[in-house]
């Protein structure tokens, strides 16, 4: 039996399955970020990879590629609910890179961080055959204060933070080479993402979101895990979903179904959350003091499963989005 | 100018340029591994990349990769005094390895992880053409208790634990393929190396260990960096240096300089440290309840560079060892 047979999702539950659990470990293989208990609060950790054949579209830049490894990992830190402190990476790098092309990189990565307030303070460098980066990001998160995948319940209310589908719509005019031109925002979606740290720690300290998980497989996808794991159905509203208005008048112009940016394209990097009835005002009024928009896209009942309402029809979401192995 | 032509010394010294440091960052990039402040004690983090075609001989097992991939990041929270906590895994595999392969790798670190009391709590998966195994580990260190590469001062004695030579004459055996008979113990330092864990914290709560740093590049380039890194002046003696017998013994009979393992080969994994003069004794002490040898090796004056004193005559001690880039 080979890897490509069993896909990636077999192969992490194999890894949760074998690995033991330790007294100190709260979250461990399975969320988006690990969570160990340090007296008094939570160190979070979680690592991403980036490969470039894989993850980087012909023509990223340097500093795109740092951008980006730093996103992917700070976006897992913000679906805990924690605050980043540090960033470490470890490069493999071909050896007729040029050095410029590396100190871009680096710039990158630095800027990034520090934008969100963490420092990249460490890494490894290695020779490879192409661009490697796996990045390790850690923070620390309140007791107490902690978001997981786990903790949605019956009668709790679904929202998202910002837009979907600019950045999968953003690679798939860059993979097919379709004209820029008016569709700046949404390559730049793909290529410059924003990880919502600010917006975790805030929903985190609202005391009423009950689970969350950052959209960088697809929104149905990353509901599917929800689902999954807090052991509840989904029940999505279609017309109140937040799709970027770009993507749509993409879609419309090219004859693609928007379907496929906003409910199975990956890498928004959003945050999909529950929240007690409750609490929603609250959770409404720390977003407007960001200024992040969130939205409130469906509804927690009992039961399994992740389900889409459209047209009055509530018909099953299919688990789809992007994955590594395909 | 190429990645190649300047080296990874030359990188890594870029990216310790370009980062900037913040408030709470101890320790950034350039030790073993990078210390945040989190009120009260640091938290220690590290990261290191293992690339099959470059790390792994050929005939190491799954497990073995699994087990390496643990030990050579724990090395680097050894070397900083501090307390394992857990370890993150970015893992790239080809689509056409096979599950049992994978599970074993997983059983591997998990396994090894344990037995230093420390934990596998994430990973990311992805699809590469070769398998890479990119960790993170981290852990605790106390405030005041941190080992670095800076702090060895003029009067300090400079020891070693364990013995030299047996990884760097293993992987020789390995690559050229040398009968095996008689030389199994080399081999194994190879495939299965231990980290200086208990050891690493017992030096670090000496109060008396000036520094310290893995020997992962080799003795030699490893020395280089402290005396860098802390501006004083490395001597060594050579008639002290513990060099494994069994690596002895294979040097004459293959006709091999045996410096070429214990000065210059890479991957013991034991720690180099400065002890304060007035220490020493408290540190055998400490290192006899461990069961673990810690020899004195030279000692550390005003001045810069690193030498080594062979039958009277004191001679420069080449900066040469592992390198990844080559």
């Amino acid at each position: 039996v080979k890897v490509s047979d069993v896909g990636e999702r077999a192969i992490v539950e194999f890894a949760r399955r074998i690995c033991k659990s330790g007294p100190r470990v709260k979250v461990g293989i399975g969320d988006d970020a690990a969570a160990v208990d340090i007296d008094g609060k939570y160190l979070v950790a979680t690592t991403d990879m980036l490969i470039a054949r894989t993850h980087f579209p012909k023509g990223t830049t340097a500093a795109q590629m740092g951008l980006k490894a730093v996103v992917v990992n700070l976006s897992d830190i913000a679906a805990m609910g924690a605050e980043p402190l540090g960033l470490i990476f470890s490069v493999g790098l071909p050896r007729t890179l040029s050095v410029r092309f590396v100190k871009d990189m680096i710039r990158g990565m630095d800027r990034t961080a520090r934008s969100y307030g963490a420092y990249v303070v460490g890494g490894d460098l290695d020779e490879s055959g192409e661009i490697i980066i796996a990045g390790a990001a850690f923070g620390l998160a309140k007791k107490g204060r902690l978001l997981t995948r786990s903790g949605a319940r019956p009668g709790d209310l679904i929202a998202v933070t910002g837009e979907l589908g600019a950045a999968s719509a953003g690679l798939k005019i860059l993979l097919d080479k379709i004209p820029v031109k008016g569709y700046e925002r949404l390559v730049r979606a793909q290529l410059e993402p924003r990880a919502r740290v600010k917006e975790g720690l805030a929903l985190a300290n609202s005391g009423s979101v009950t689970s969350a998980i950052d959209t960088t497989d697809s929104l149905a996808a990353n509901a599917w895990q929800v689902s999954r794991t807090s052991r509840v159905k989904m029940i999505f509203d279609h017309e109140k979903l937040p799709i970027n208005h770009v993507v749509k008048k993409f879609s419309r112009s090219r004859g693609l179904n928007v379907d496929d940016f906003a409910l199975f394209g990956g890498e928004d990097f959003e945050l999909l959350f529950t929240v007690r009835l409750s609490g929603w005002k609250k959770v409404q009024r720390a977003s407007r003091r960001l200024g992040t928009a969130v939205t409130l896209v469906g509804r927690i009942t009992k039961g399994r499963g992740v389900f889409i309402k459209r047209r009055g029809e509530i018909k099953n979401l299919p688990d789809r989005g992007y994955e590594h192995f395909v």
